[in-house]
Formats: C-alpha cells, sequence, structure tokens
C-alpha cells in the first residue's frame, strides 16, 4: 500500500522537515518506493511534482526537500503499488477542477471489486484511487450542481459517499481545494497540532531535529497529518476508523 | 503577452537545450518574467512544473535545465501578465481531464472582451487562457460526449471553435492530449524538425552549442514549436496565420 502525508496551516508554511522523514520512507527506511507525489495550494492555485522513481532517488523530491514552498494545505504521497503499474499516471495525488477549484487527492488503501459508475469525471490511469476520486467529485458535484455549498452542507455528502467506498475496503485519504482539508481515516492515520509554545522535534526516520520555537511566530498553528507519526519525542492523535475530519488554520474544525 | 515552446517526437527526448534559450527570455534576455510553466507527457500521465516567480530566477525552472525528462509531448509557457495577476493560478499550462485523457494548454496573445458562457470546465484563475482553454474542451465534449472521435472528426470541431475564439483578439496556442500536438497560430508561432542527418545548433539566446549527431539515432525525429526561434544556425518555419497544425511523430501530420 502507500503512505500519506498532509499539512494544513494557518499561515503558508513550508513542509521540508516533515517531507524529508516521509520521503525517507520512499526506499531507504520504507519500502514505498513505485512513485511519489507533493501538491500545494497557493492561494487557488495549485502545483503537483510526481515523479514515478522511489522518492529517495528522485531529482524532484530532493528538490522539495531543499526548497521550502510555502503553503497552507499541502497533500503528499508515497505509493507501494497494489492496482495499476509503475507509471506516472498512476502517482497521487491526483487533481481535478469542480466548482472553478483545484481539488487534490490521496489515498492510501485498497479497494477490491470497485467498478462505480461515473460519468462526469474520467480516471486517467489504472488505480482504485483514481477511480475513488472520480467518483467523490461526481457525488459532489451532483448533490451541488452550481457551486460549492457550505461546509455543513458539503460535510454530509462527502462522508455518506466515503463511506460506500470504504466499504470496498481500506480508504485512507486526503482531499483538498485548498480551503478545507479534509482527512478521513479508514484504518490508519494519525496528527498532530503544533502551536505556541513551540519546540523541537526530532524525526524518526532521519536523526534530525528542528527547533520550532525559532521558526514560528506566536499565532502559527500548523496540522501534520500521515499515515503513522513522522517524529519519535511528540505525541500523535489517531484519527478513528470511520473518521472524516476538516481541518481549518490548523485544527480539526468543531461542528 | 507570453512565450510559447513545444516539442513533439517519435521517442521520448529531453527538452533540456531547447529549454535552456526560452527560459532565458523569462527575465534575461527578454521580459516575459511574470512566471512560467512546463508540462511533460509520459504515456498518459502528464507532470506539470509551476513557478509564479521568473524562469531565470525559480529554483524549479533550474532543476528542469538540469535533469533530463524524456517526453514525446512537452508544452513550456513564460508569461507576460495582460489578463490576471502574477499568481501561481494564473500560470500557464493549464491542465483538464477529458475522456479520460489530460489535456494541457497554453497560450500566447491577449482576447478581449471574450465572456464565454461555459458550464462544463470552469477557469480556476482569472485569465483570457484558462476561459478559453475551457471553452475548447467544452466545445470538443459537446461534439463528442462518448469518447474522443478520430483526429479526421475532431479537427474541423477544434478549428471551428479555435476561429471563433481567434476573433477576439491574438490567440497563439499549444494544445495536448499526449497522443495529438495541436498548434495554432494566430500571428506568431514557428517550429524546426530535427532528423537525420543532425548537426549542431546554437542558442539564440545563450552562447550554447548542441551537437544532435552525437545524441541521436538516425530514427529519431523531434519538432519544436516557439513563439520565435530558438537557434540562429537553423532554418525555422513560420507557421501561416490563421493555420491549426498537428504534430505527429515529430512531422506536421498531412490530411
Amino acid at each position: 500500500m502507500c503512505q500519506l502525508l498532509g499539512m494544513n496551516c494557518n499561515v503558508p508554511t513550508d513542509i521540508c522537515f516533515s517531507f524529508e522523514g516521509f520521503s525517507a520512507r520512499g526506499g531507504r527506511t520504507d519500502e514505498h518506493q513505485d512513485g511519489w507525489g507533493i501538491a500545494f495550494f497557493e492561494g487557488l492555485g495549485c502545483r503537483i511534482f510526481l515523479d514515478a522513481k522511489p522518492a529517495i532517488a528522485s531529482p524532484v523530491a530532493d528538490l522539495v526537500r531543499r526548497y521550502p514552498i510555502h503553503s497552507t494545505h499541502v497533500i503528499a504521497h508515497i505509493r507501494k503499488a497494489t492496482q495499476g503499474g509503475i507509471a506516472l499516471v498512476n502517482c497521487h495525488p491526483f487533481q481535478r477542477e469542480l466548482w472553478g477549484r483545484y481539488w487534490v487527492f490521496a489515498h492510501n488503501g485498497n479497494l477490491l471489486d470497485f467498478h462505480a459508475q461515473i460519468t462526469h469525471y474520467q480516471p486517467v490511469g489504472q488505480t482504485d484511487s483514481e477511480r475513488a476520486f472520480c467518483l467523490i467529485l461526481e457525488a459532489l458535484r451532483q448533490s451541488f450542481p452550481t457551486g460549492k455549498p457550505l461546509l455543513k452542507e458539503l460535510y454530509p455528502v462527502l462522508r455518506d459517499i466515503t463511506a460506500l467506498i470504504a466499504d470496498k475496503g481500506i480508504f485512507n485519504y486526503l482531499l483538498s481545494d485548498g480551503e478545507h482539508f479534509f482527512t478521513y481515516c479508514s484504518t490508519k492515520l494519525c496528527y498532530i497540532v503544533r502551536q505556541a509554545p513551540f519546540a523541537a522535534a526530532h524525526l524518526i526516520d532521519e536523526d534530525i531535529t528542528v527547533d520550532f520555537q525559532k521558526l514560528t511566530t506566536p499565532c502559527d498553528r500548523v496540522a501534520v497529518i500521515a499515515t503513522t507519526p513522522l517524529t519519535d519525542n511528540e505525541v500523535w492523535t489517531q484519527i478513528h476508523p470511520g473518521e472524516l475530519l476538516v481541518f481549518q488554520d490548523g485544527l480539526p474544525y468543531k461542528f
């Protein structure tokens, strides 16, 4: 399967530290070496870096590790192929446009016997993941044909289509349009919120420590979401299986 | 306005040489410094590198200059903003999915008083270019709702919608789905086909020469399309205003 990394913040922040540890799992400290990708929202704009090479051997991943891109909504993925060959077309995150906004999606899991009828959005690659993404967007579009609704209206539609797809197997995902940041835990997903007073954090996958107190202002707040914790000296919160969280400004949203 | 660079080949080829000269126009030898982008098709897959920084000052452009990505269909763009602010969301190329394929589009020109009615594809940014792209895809989708038709059926529909949009101003563009490579000349666009016997080429914008004979096999064929010639020792062919060419395997297609 794969691993997910997400970030949602109240001010644009770079993900270099977390991506350093995460990308090590793309062939060095773990076996997810069938491609990788990362999406950065910058306002309504979005750019996605993709490579079918292992994250530890990709010059593009090297750029992402070294070049601090500041973003409030980031979705990253390292792949261990289940369905669909090792190819650029099957690398996550996937992107489509809905309601004049870019939507980005990455999946960790495996959906069996999943053959949804989709008319509006067609998958380009061969993964169950991209098909699930298309089905989610199709459901949202059908429910709200004229434009993005309020979160309280969107949420139950997303929760219902998610439950329908999750019935087919393992379906942990990250989904964002640059405004809202959705995380669904089917089996395994956790998060941490970093805010003042900031402390030092030490990666699990590399012997690297960052003292966030030196890099932040007291108002900053950053949520990092990952398949498994990225640091060994902080307390990560497990998301419950079946739970669909929405992050905003670096915090899970309270309905 | 902007400048365009495209490449279409019969075998996957890197664009480092052409991009070296082209990207120099993004702030050093010319004034197109309001962002840039480049799309590489790899099979059905596609990856787009974008940056709102000038191409000469962008770490991402630096990667593209140094890291040879092999592709048969490449579309690049350097921007001098006319409509829409300097922002990632307004950087070309733009991408959408149609018929289970990614479509990529970049535009050089300016469309005045252009307010098309579009339902299926919505622009995310504020450019006339992205709106035109959405309108093109809408027209193709409406004409062929079930899937991609033969080129001879697609071509006249694309030609007609192109003519309609070109009435609104300057509309040079590159458009591809990784299979076909369309180039439309409204005012300024030229190309060169490199094939055996290969020779050396010298850039206009940098004092760099490459001897293609040393880098190619006798079967290779590469078409490079650009707003203005990139080399000063080769003969480039001007595309006629109003002409919509289709490149395949490094040659303009003969109907």
